[in-house]
């Protein structure tokens, strides 16, 4: 069911349910590397939601195709609304529907940059009126159900995925191979903003595309996708995802508001 | 063709092509009155967007679902991002995509409050880079384009839109009377913040629901929507939106920078 | 009754009786053509609250000389607070004056840009502590009691309106004819910052200066201004809002809090 | 010469006129004690640069009526914008004028709480632009040129100027004696959020009705003002502020810029 | 006792008593003239404070060691955080420890430009939960005690109390002599940003770089500090500021609240 | 050598020096669990600095010791600045130090929630000056060079390490056992924020103290420390961080300046 297909007399009592489990799916239109879309991290979670909505009941917002994408604007394409923004705007979806009754909400990500503004916003409405938000990030809790589905910005985990969900927009007869510009011998990228120094990662804050300028890294190369690593996995990721919000609505709200 | 279906290497090129026009819809998700589902406001500028793609060549942005609805709040299933944010979403899609050489900026709104912020943002980046930013508001051209199209929140002009659009999600036989508690006698509502008043009109800012419970005001009231209306005011609006983005191309930027 | 003219004391028993009637004049400070002065759009509700005091009793707060001017800073002497600063400037004014007791509020605005600034804050304090919120914006509501009176940016109306209010400050024989450089051919400015195309008319965000280098356009080039004019405009006016002052007066707020 | 009255063409000389002296009076709209109008803070400056106008040639921006009194808010009729929006009002007025030309600019200040926000934004475009800002208190200033002339918030010094001023907006005759409730023994209130402890004064921070009901207090009591007094403070502050203005616009602006 | 010293077990007594007196030193790093130390403002309240722990039982919270130094940051190793972030930071610091029972906060501060960051914040927490909040400044404070402790920036006084509290930083045979270099004839430099003009000192908003070069003015130049000054000083601080604590903490908190 | 312990006149060569290496310790004022100190956070970075300083040449910034703590503000003594405030404290340390020539921050970081305001204000002044920033985590870092010093917040790992750097500040003996309120059977809380459903790990925003009601939660519970692994540990990180500084300041700038 998804809200924007309602009316709102029809909303209000879905809302005003308290087993409803509002999923919100949310991206980044962001450089991918040298194959992905640009709107990858979007268009999975819209995927999924899709696919969650027809094994389970839930209410699905609008998916947001904007987040916090500041390390990639020097690739053209990439739209960054900024920390502080996709704060206000996760606070606006959060406060709106809470002040209409919906307590449990879970947040299909498709982008780790996201984090910290849904964490704050979502903490200021569990706090405000007991409600709960999981956190649903598909790319670290793939490699988490098999090893082999490993993570990496815009490399072949996330092209996998696109060729499942839309073959059609991903071309791997166009991939040329990555190239990386270390910083000097003593530091060697293991991701877009990470160095292995003495066998330890650091966090490296520098133009990304200064160091990796075809923008995909960290995994494997996107050249390693297949559609059937990416068939596989999205069919993991619906099923766990479904169960997972099955498990949510049971959790019993006045345990957590008697606290 | 779509933003979020390139890569950013295919996108670049594109982006840096003077003539190339960017067309960004926008809406909002709130309340639209007894009938109209909570998406109509960015439904329709989705569904017209991919009708001008058919027909002309447009590099469009991902549909922007929220927008400024704080009027609307407290009807079930509306989601405000205020003022504030929206004017710092639109500058993060204007800034970003300028930075890599975008100069023709056309926003399809399907939502009067988002005016002023698309305004300030797009008068910043005008300035910062000489770019073009015009603003299609289709409810408003619409009768403009014939009169008996006539224009109201929430009411059979959106409502008759839907039914063309998505007819599945508007069902005409659940459409209750418009109730309106006018202020005093003096004051008779004629939109859903304004009065008149001895023949002239003043804005009057309050809840909207105390004073239009069932949240659609202004032109026809719901229940007088047509599928055939709604046909031939969107086939208008396409066809018009199309042409003007041919000429929009046309402007010699030259002419612009110059002055 | 000017609240600046007493003390706290005197000031307290006003704010709390539930009739008053707190009137707020606002404009701004910017361009108004060729020979309209910069201060026109407060001098005029400075001068339309003076008349009204006198006829009706209410409380007008200091006139707020500057606002949301954004669209007319390449003009010298063009002073703009921004959008979000008018924000919190009519916040301050309304939450301030609410907590003592003020329930009526009547904003009387002498410039459009204003407008989103006063509804957002306006609306925020109707639903803090169900206060009414008007807002009489003069230069549209004139047109709507004389057709004649027809309505642009810093064109004859506002002109003709100074010449009644402070004729010193106008002198039509210095008044240059008004340039227009139109955008191209398909495209004929209507207003400042709209053009008309295939005969409907579209927002077109682009620095002022580049399409009207004089700067007054919309309605009537300023010439045709004339004092008999601005008398008979004024006058209604001034008739208008009082009669306007103690109808809202008499609005019973039970009927609007108890909603 | 009043920048509002100017017409645009008009101002345009005057702001690129490196001799400009431009004068912003600034106030408050807050409590003044038992007598003194809520408007004391910017009245005064209101009238002391219309007296300026007359004797030197300067460029008088409209008064702003509205400061920081947030420590007021308890007393009816304070208006309080804030720091924050200060600052963004102080910062529109410095920058639209120094883009267009002005680089001498002097502030007459009724209310020491606006001066942090003046100061930051005056710094701010003395570092952009060169420009010059002075701060004239003229408060602060009254008492250097003679002793007699103590001050304190909402006390004689203030009701004395506005005797001068505008005589008919205080009546003495209704002048409440001065209640303090002093925090303990060893706290004695010296100002409004002062206390004098072993000798030495310390800021206490505290809602000021608490302490200080009838809201003025620091040098002598209301009660001891005289029209006398205002008027030799007066014209002597008239004196020195058209003094000053004549000198500084002497200061040679290229011994500035160079360094 | 150091708030970081205690777990949150420990820590929860001592802000739920009603008698803890919470000291928060705070100052800043910047330029203090040409021998200062950049840390003077906040290694001398970090010193107070621990001298103020073994006389008196306060808690204390860690030291803020960068404040409001926008005047300042033309000075190398000048960090400035800016009035509104400061005003964010006291705001986080009075709100978490009110939240859990802190009622007593004397501020500790040693750079006057933080004051209306600390008013402001403070005043908020004090209308909130009824707290009261003392600011202790040492430098304004030290002149009352002993007239010949007279104060200005970067100058002998600060120079005096760093000889005392950290003597190892401060090299007074690498004291170059003041420079001021003056804007014309008339105005003569009395602060850093004040001039003496007929007899009154006017602010003069500028960067300090251009008027002052060694950054230190306004008492006595820095080569007049002695050791023995900043021991007498420092310790009659320490007398003063301990005496206040025992005298503040017995201020009856409910005459405060039942106002 | 520390910022704060120098003059400007003695800064400003240091700062303009290309080879400097500006280490910025953070932290956080927070809850430990049941026997870490509130200052773990800063305490430890201000060590390790102290340490780092003894081995190599770095200039030292004051210790910052309040970040992001909004997790934590139901335990007492917590103080949170919030994710914006870090942002601007953050971008005023590296605008302030690359104005005067620092190009190469290390920041020594002893809090998670710190590090998206870090990243994002690094990021900016690494694109306006080319700045290179490092982010050294310590207790990230630690496991990754020995398994055993297994990481979570306010557990064994911090309370050793606080035991080597501060052992008068931890009591072991009155250290409680460490309580978990179950969400549900399905969901079993991994860390302080996330909870294991079906193999993996998933974030769940939720006010902390209901779920892990002493507050230290992830790896080894706190009475699992030994002032052993402490030593180790931190002979380990001082090692390691002094390491990277040196080889950090070798980092050709003019390879990344070019690019």
């Amino acid at each position: 069911m998804k809200l924007a297909h309602l009316s709102w007399r029809k909303a209000e009592p879905v809302l005003n349910n308290p087993d409803t489990v509002v999923v919100i799916p949310i991206g980044s239109t962001e450089q991918h590397g040298p194959v992905g879309p640009l709107g990858t991290d979007w268009l999975i979670p819209e995927w999924i939601t899709n696919e969650m909505e027809k094994r389970t009941d839930i209410l699905v917002t609008p998916v947001i195709p904007f987040g916090v994408a500041t390390h990639h604007t020097s690739f053209p394409g990439t739209i960054d609304m900024g920390l502080e923004t996709l704060i206000a705007v996760m606070r606006g979806v959060f406060t709106n529907l809470a002040k209409h009754g919906a307590r449990r909400f879970v947040v299909v990500n498709g982008h780790g940059g996201n984090d910290p503004a849904i964490e704050k916003a979502g903490l200021e409405i569990a706090r405000e009126t007991g409600a709960l938000v999981a956190l649903l990030n598909w790319w670290s809790i793939a490699p988490q159900l098999n090893k082999a589905w490993t993570t990496g910005h815009g490399d072949a985990q996330e092209v996998a995925a696109m060729m499942h969900v839309h073959p059609e927009l991903v071309d791997l007869a166009d991939c040329p191979k990555t190239v990386v510009n270390e910083l000097s011998e003593d530091f060697a990228f293991t991701h877009l903003s990470a160095i292995r120094y003495k066998g330890a990662v650091v966090k490296l804050v520098r133009d990304l595309k200064r160091g990796i300028p075809q923008g995909g890294f960290g995994g494997l190369a996107s050249e390693n996708a297949t559609a059937q690593w990416g068939a596989d996995m999205m069919t993991a990721i619906v099923d766990y995802f479904s169960a997972f919000v099955e498990d949510f609505r049971k959790v019993p709200l006045d345990r957590i508001e008697d606290r």
